[in-house]
């Protein structure tokens, strides 16, 4: 992970997004399995997309272009549990011809319990084929 | 529930699929969470129809039908827990032009946990329009 | 299943309860899986009997009880798809000593997509013994 | 992430773990959802650990003392498919009083899917308070 801390980087632009953790959500320790964030995640960066403007289901059927995880890599700090509030606050950390990299924190109240980087790649819809980032996806990295 | 107490049909052809729990599949009850279930008995169609000569990844892609779930009835009698060895003895108990119905029992050593009754529709792949249910999936309820 | 066609008794208190689908809730078959709707429906649950003044961590918590999903019965009517925003509204259908049984339909804007009533028995947590359902959840089912 | 790619270390003792994929593992894009795999991986250190002579399940419930996923890190190379047989190949690459690191490849025959780095903490259950690995566990990482 090459994120700090929870830190934000200066100028990001970050979505905040809410969940609600369900029973289903936690496993037999009693605690959010480790798992069920990435769905979190996913919804955090589907919000951050239709934030700026990209809608990602007319990116699928539309544009015919899709955006798989090629990478993800989760650090957890402290257990969400059944019924918290959580808030997911993700920002684009990196974006270039070749992949997207999206940072998520996640908190509880001031607390943070997860640290994430979710990356990428850009694939032609639904063939699979590797293509370029699409220019107004890059540019959503830079600071207006 | 149509089915009696676990009792299987005297002359129904059973598949036996076997599922270890995983951790994952509990919840914060320490139990399987309800849900989970229903993974393990599509699981168990799955291979049902394969052990009868159906391989439905094939049907879908090759006879371009499938087989959503239009209604699903499962009765939780005992839960099962993290690591348990479980059984789901499955057979086709009602097939028609219109639906097919598997029925399951879910097993630990002797012990019944958990009926369920899954329909299936038959449908167009990949439109979603409802077609009549081929022959050799109906011949597939009748005892040899 | 008992309910008509989506039909809400009169004099029912009804919750509404809203969720956008996600990636993940998903199937190749490009719908929502049938097993997701348990997730959707379970928090639904949670989010009436916090309405009416229930608390369902504390129920577990402070009063050591429990209400496990001992029946569910779902029918699949038409496919919820990805980034739908659906609707479920629940209500209170059966409750007595031996059970609970809440019943839901899930919308999409007009539209019923899934039907589906989930009984509920009442347990001392954590050790799981089947108890007496309380007196106020019994009294919810009742129109003020 | 740290492993090269795919390569196991030359003395690692490995665990293969197979898993058939599911319907409901999949995604409307057709292939594994990217979640889907922490599932196949923890099923794999399950198997990895009882391979070796440790009962995750009384790890838990005998010695009062629970494996939490601190960290994951995974990359997805090529996507798996319904109906897909998966071997997951799984080895402790470190251990240490701190952490235990299992290192998985995921292959679907000779093709290499999926790599894997799971770092797991040691925390006494179910209070959740840090503490030091076994000697047991840590004695797994070194080749016999």
């Amino acid at each position: 992970m090459r994120i700090a801390e929870g830190l934000i980087p200066e100028g990001a632009i970050v979505t905040s997004h809410r969940v609600r953790v369900g029973y289903v959500d936690t496993d037999r320790a009693q605690v959010v399995h480790h798992g069920t964030y990435l769905r979190y995640l996913e919804a955090a960066r589907v919000e951050y997309l239709r934030e700026r403007g990209v809608d990602y289901k007319r990116f699928e059927t539309d544009r015919m272009l899709a955006l798989p995880v090629v990478e993800a890599n989760v650090r957890y700090k402290l257990p969400a549990l059944f019924d918290d509030e959580l808030e997911i606050k993700t920002w684009l950390a990196v974006a270039n011809r070749a992949k997207a990299r999206f940072d998520s924190v996640i908190l509880r109240g001031g607390e943070l319990l997860t640290l994430a980087e979710i990356t990428l790649a850009c694939i032609r819809w639904p063939e699979g084929k590797i293509c370029s980032m699409p220019d107004y996806v890059i540019a959503l990295a830079k600071p207006a």
